[in-house]
């Protein structure tokens, strides 16, 4: 590693004094190759919508959904995303770290952030550890607002490399610090409260200002710092308008807004879908309030936006889930598309920092499909070899009633994992697709963790849920029963998942805005080459 | 499905009668919607080329090792399926067929080759039945020349949809019969003789002709038919030049030809990058032959090159091979590229049938990094939680020196299976990633087969190698020892594989040709939709 380290210093050195004449170097080749380019409108804002997760096996599934479930509430019509990718420019990029194959959010969203190849887990660094200008703070830089909406955490990985500078993801109290402290985001929409309020916190009997409003919001804050730090009045103090449930950020009238709507991640699809979050704005209200308020700075502003729980349904190979996460999203794409569609002044980027979970509709050799006399085959049957997956099971998908991890949250109740029984009738009751005992002493069996690692997060136990095949690719040890739930549907679902993790599948890039700008996303592509991509849009 | 049958019949009926009306309608939509479209040259050649089983995974693994394997053979350049995805335009599309979730070969060619949902396994026909023109008919009709290039047997179901019109795949036979028949393709290059050869079939003493060239060649015909039929020498009646190996290729002089160059099918991509095949053509020589002999026709051509070994590596869950399944295929779309570039009169159209394998680099929680210490980070330390992959994995699959195929047939000898200590010896020999005795257990390890069914071509065996998790996935019984060595050499590879048959994933669409032409593949379509959109062009 030392042999390399002044290579990275020089070019960290450099990355800053060559960012300016890099602009006007590319401004020129610009001119030179696309002359078209020139007669185009001037854009002002660039919206970028990042799916987390979203390879484009997901974007087959809702697509697949919405154009052939027989039930879809899109009534066969395209998602979303298709609409914006038929409209606009479509692309394919790669997003693995500047030395390793398979990217994490952190690293992703930094090179997109910052167009500079970054390391794993690392938010707003460069693989040297420098910190890197992200396309946010340029913006902001320009004079331009800015704004980051998410239904995870404010302070999660996405978001985070937007605004913050740190070694590690994990580091989450302290981006919070660092997003509050440098004012360089006008607009906050997420959940992730815990972080923003001192350890022991507790409102004051008769709370004015923010405090009321928090007191108001149906959130009872669990702080996750280890000091004293009240971020919220500094957020008050710097001038943000804090708002803490749907009604208060529909009342909001200041152009720096700060809204905290959980203590942790906000609803997930399955409970937007069915109609239980009644307090929490969606993604798409979020979406929707920060587009309106950005849009009054006539200098323009940049938005990232990012569906982040799409990447926690895949993590937990949970299809349903998926679905709706993907909904949920599409939503949001929505709400863009139509204030976007037929600007001049505005691009519209939609991606995903990877693919999570290997998800696939795939075929199978059990229950195989009927022979079939073809009216004008009389002397041959026709008879498929294998079960290629009806499309009922498209709706099905969209009828289950919780993720699950809901479903094994109630399941296990208080204790620390439910009876064979308990837990078949908690699928069954959620689910359109059964288990029985023997899936459900599988789901619930267990092995020694050939993965144990003292004191870490994730592989820190010493025993974990038995996974048979791919094991070192299922990490996250409390979610094991919910892959394995996923697993012992797989043969109803005509469902597959490869991992636990991500996969390097490149994933879609659909851009919609002026053609000129807009068809340089066209191609196969890496992220760090989108991230400059986008700078330079910020600069022509 | 009787209810059904009257929709199905009519809207069959129809396609022969609104072919022409609709192409007049398309004209004119054209003609209004896209101005520039009238001012662009109009094209005379179509040349489509399906890598199958070719999922943006693949795509994903050969750029990743093109330009970032420390010893990559293309030195960092991008490949030229990047190159021609870079300089066209791209899509991406999803394949189902007309009922349901998941396509096979047969099917997803047929969309293609005719622009109508077809059912599952396929050939030329759509969903009830009927028969239905395809492109390579519908330009041969115009007046252009033909040609099918594939790697696997000229009768194997993606050329075959091209070509032939059967109620399934298997009927190889039938389908070789119609090929010739028909004499609709003027240049067809593959393997598969031993469907053209009568049963039982010998060469005479002193061979003429055609059969002279046969004995010439390295061939050894192994009949597949049940009849007497010899479609070598009603192929040579017809007028089309008959050639078995790489030098009668070059040799053949005739714009009619038809070259056959395995019993089965031909090379596969390690022996080809290993420099192991020397009688057959390359792919790519193939192409070459099959475009320099096409382009003579003043009218144009319409040619289909598929690499079709892709898909079955993806099957195997065999990484190595793989990855030189695709570059053997890049090989071609390179050649294809050197020929195409520049010229306005052709439209490239690079794309898969389906995605096969659901591959991906994943991460996971074996030999995790080690902390790092970064310059200007002294009190922190560097240290991703997880194994993201090294890149030097890239070169190691590369190194694989024989497919698991082969690997496992030269283990076993004569014997049902090999023993624990053979396997070991051989797949250590043949590819970088080590086994050892637990694995070659797992490997060697039998169960019942749960989806037995008698007289099944692949379910048709009572016992099969032992898959513990998403076994209904696992259909081709006898090639589960491949996918268990997939498996037993996931973690050093940081691969996954999440089927041992295909899934839904959208494939990439990589068009190269004039602008205005090409462009309408940008977006998110169906196979359905882009088979019309090339009879569009070819009508244009």
């Amino acid at each position: 590693m030392l042999v390399r380290k002044p290579i990275w210093a020089l070019s960290c050195a450099l990355i800053f004094i060559s960012s300016l004449s890099a602009c006007s170097l590319l401004k020129n080749s610009e001119n030179t190759a696309q002359s078209d380019t020139n007669n185009s409108p001037k854009i002002k804002n660039i919206i970028l919508m990042i799916g987390d997760g979203m390879g484009p096996q997901q974007v087959g599934l809702l697509e697949e959904y919405a154009t052939r479930a027989p039930n879809s509430i899109y009534r066969g019509d395209n998602s979303a995303i298709a609409k914006l990718a038929n409209l606009g420019v479509t692309g394919l990029s790669l997003h693995g770290p500047a030395d390793k194959l398979v990217v994490d959010s952190a690293c992703s969203a930094t090179q997109l952030a910052t167009g500079v190849a970054a390391g794993s887990e690392m938010i707003g660094l460069n693989r040297a550890g420098h910190k890197v200008p992200t396309i946010l703070e340029k913006a902001k830089g320009l004079g331009k607002s800015t704004g980051l909406v998410s239904d995870t955490r404010l302070t999660h990985a996405t978001p985070a490399a937007f605004a913050a500078h740190l070694i590690h993801r994990s580091m989450e109290n302290e981006i919070a610090e660092q997003m509050i402290q440098s004012g360089v985001v006008d607009i906050m929409l997420s959940g992730g409260l815990r972080h923003f309020v001192p350890k022991n916190y507790a409102l004051p009997e008769h709370p004015k200002g923010f405090e009321a409003n928090l007191k108001a919001s149906a959130l009872s804050p669990k702080s996750k710092r280890r000091d004293d730090k009240n971020l919220l009045a500094e957020a008050s103090s710097k001038g943000y308008e804090l708002a803490f449930n749907k009604s208060q950020l529909q009342q909001a009238q200041s152009t720096k807004l700060l809204g905290l709507f959980a203590n942790s991640a906000m609803a997930n699809g399955v409970d937007t879908s069915h109609g239980r979050v009644n307090v929490q704005p969606s993604l798409s209200d979020m979406t929707q309030t920060a587009i309106s308020t950005l849009s009054k700075n006539d200098k323009g502003f940049f938005l990232m936006v990012e569906g982040g729980q799409i990447d926690w349904a895949g993590h937990n190979n949970d299809a349903g889930t998926l679905l709706h996460e993907m909904i949920k999203f599409d939503n949001a794409v929505n709400a863009v598309l139509e204030w976007a569609k037929g600007r001049d002044d505005t691009i519209v980027i939609v991606t995903a920092d990877h693919e999570t979970g290997g998800f696939g509709f795939s075929y199978s050799g059990a229950d195989l499909p009927k022979a079939e006399q073809l009216n004008n085959h009389k002397n041959d049957v026709y008879k498929p070899k294998f079960n290629f997956g009806e499309l009922s099971i498209l709706d099905k998908l969209y009828a289950q009633k919780k993720s699950y991890g809901d479903i094994w949250y109630e399941a296990k109740g208080s204790a620390f994992k439910p009876t064979p029984e308990k837990l078949i009738k908690t699928v069954n009751k959620y689910s359109e697709f059964a288990i029985n005992l023997d899936d459900a002493k599988q789901i619930l069996a267990e092995q020694k963790n050939a993965f144990y690692q003292r004191g870490h997060k994730s592989l820190g136990l010493k025993t974990a849920s038995k996974i048979h095949d791919f094991a070192p690719f299922y990490v996250y040890l409390t979610e094991r029963p919910l892959n394995l739930i996923g697993r012992a549907l797989s043969s109803k679902q005509n469902i597959v998942w490869s991992t636990g993790t991500h996969t390097h599948t490149p994933v879609g890039v659909f851009v919609l805005g002026p053609e000129a700008l807009s068809k340089q996303f066209n191609g196969l592509h890496t992220h760090v080459e989108l991230g400059k991509k986008m700078q330079r849009l910020l600069m022509h």
